[in-house]
């Protein structure tokens, strides 16, 4: 997960990077799918290295979509697709965005999803989500993985599955 | 908005408060419907003024709706009805919740709505909508309805029609 | 329920009368909520004599909602809004429609809602609901409003509550 | 498309075999993801076949995919899920069903996509698309296959794309 808007390029390189591991690990990415920051970056670095990215879109437009999208969903349902997005998810990676990726932060802690923020820093908002370890933070995309193979290796929840 | 976990009660007694204010202005009441926490405070406040109270329901059973509810809405479309609320609101006015809440403010600011938040401190998360004035914190339920009616008054945006 | 394309003006003044009989009970209308066809006529006729309408909108546009709706709630998922219209309703009305209204009719049924269909002929693609009775056919809006009084009374379904 | 209910034999093959055809031409099977009926019999021959299916699933749980679908999309949204499968669709097949099978055709119909109707005799009711030839039917799995091919050449709408 991380924001549509413009973003700097340390963290689109950083998300780029991040899509490039996840296709080396087997993983499939699944985001926003939009054409835009994060979303594009991620599942740019994901295609650079062979893997499968699906893009669950809010709108009914497949234009819309990242080149970098396999599989468009087109909801149609606009921002609802949020949920979708964290529902969908066997762990939620956080990158810097605005409303919309707190957004999801906030449903995927609600549902019980663990979270991984890579250097988007949620202040005391989501402390207590910190401090029971929902809520994980990492510094760059290696931790990241290191820290989602620990999560599979755990069998941390039954939605642990792909 | 505002959530459904166990609230103090002194976020119970404000919320009621709240809800007995907004039917003495004559406004109706829209949030998420269930029978708990702010949500059920704040419908009891307006029922007990005469008013009219909106809940928009995650699920498909109408016995979740609180008996303070005149009109649920049952959607069944989960916490993807959290997107629902914030459009079909004037105004969202968050009181201290959890996630849930929290993935209301930040949908609402994402389309442009006005949020005001009777005492509940997001930190510097949303330090950026604080600044533009989208985001505006209140400390009383007579401040909230002051807020309301100069927004109404300024014609804030073409949403304000009811 | 009822389509929001163009009628013909005999389905127009059938749904408007029909609205006219709701108001007249002191039942809430609850349709589509769009200024166009079957669900304006029934929204004018409730509010021609003083009753209440809730519309469902697709969209995020409050303009979209018909004049006669009095609480619009905006969805903004789309005709995935249809499947929220079923649920919400205690009883489904459908008036002669195309694919939106053949929809909510499959949908209602599926969720185990009662169909009263209008003039509305929906063939033998429907029988087996209309063998269990699950689907009533009506010829005028007074027999919809007796049907309606006979489920009410019958006590149906759970749902019925308003 | 087609329902999740009990199905004959017959048809659960005709399915099954339609999902091999579509794994031979290389195509993405995109349905319900439920365990059961026609979803499981296409979603197994595609499977049977080293095809690729993405199920779009009406609840939160992802043990209620079938086993034969690769790619769970939990939408949470129940019903109102149908129509992200349209949405998602390029060309939607509907098999013998049910009233979830005929919401999916109207709303496919709706939103202006071809729908190719495999034994699911829709009588009178959707006459009008049929003499539009936005419906088609089809006997045979191989006979929805030429047509799948033709309206492809053709570059029948602009979600063509997969």
């Amino acid at each position: 997960m991380g924001g549509g808007e413009i973003v700097s390029p340390g963290d689109y390189e950083v998300a780029r990077h991040l899509g490039a591991l996840i296709a080396k690990e087997g993983w499939i990415l699944l985001n926003g799918g939009r054409a835009s920051g994060i979303m594009e970056a991620s599942a740019r670095g994901v295609k650079e290295n062979g893997g499968l990215t699906i893009g669950i879109l809010p709108g009914t437009d497949p234009d819309w979509a990242s080149e970098y999208i396999d599989i468009p969903i087109l909801t149609g349902i606009g921002l609802a697709r949020n949920y979708v997005n964290v529902l969908s998810s066997v762990v939620v990676v956080a990158l810097p965005g605005r409303t919309g990726t707190i957004s999801e932060i906030a449903l995927a802690l609600n549902i019980g999803k663990k979270v991984i923020s890579l250097n988007f820093d949620l202040g005391p908002l989501f402390e207590r989500y910190e401090e029971n370890k929902q809520l994980i933070y990492a510094k760059q995309p290696e931790e990241v993985v290191d820290l989602i193979k620990k999560l599979l290796e755990s069998n941390f929840n039954k939605e642990v599955g792909e």
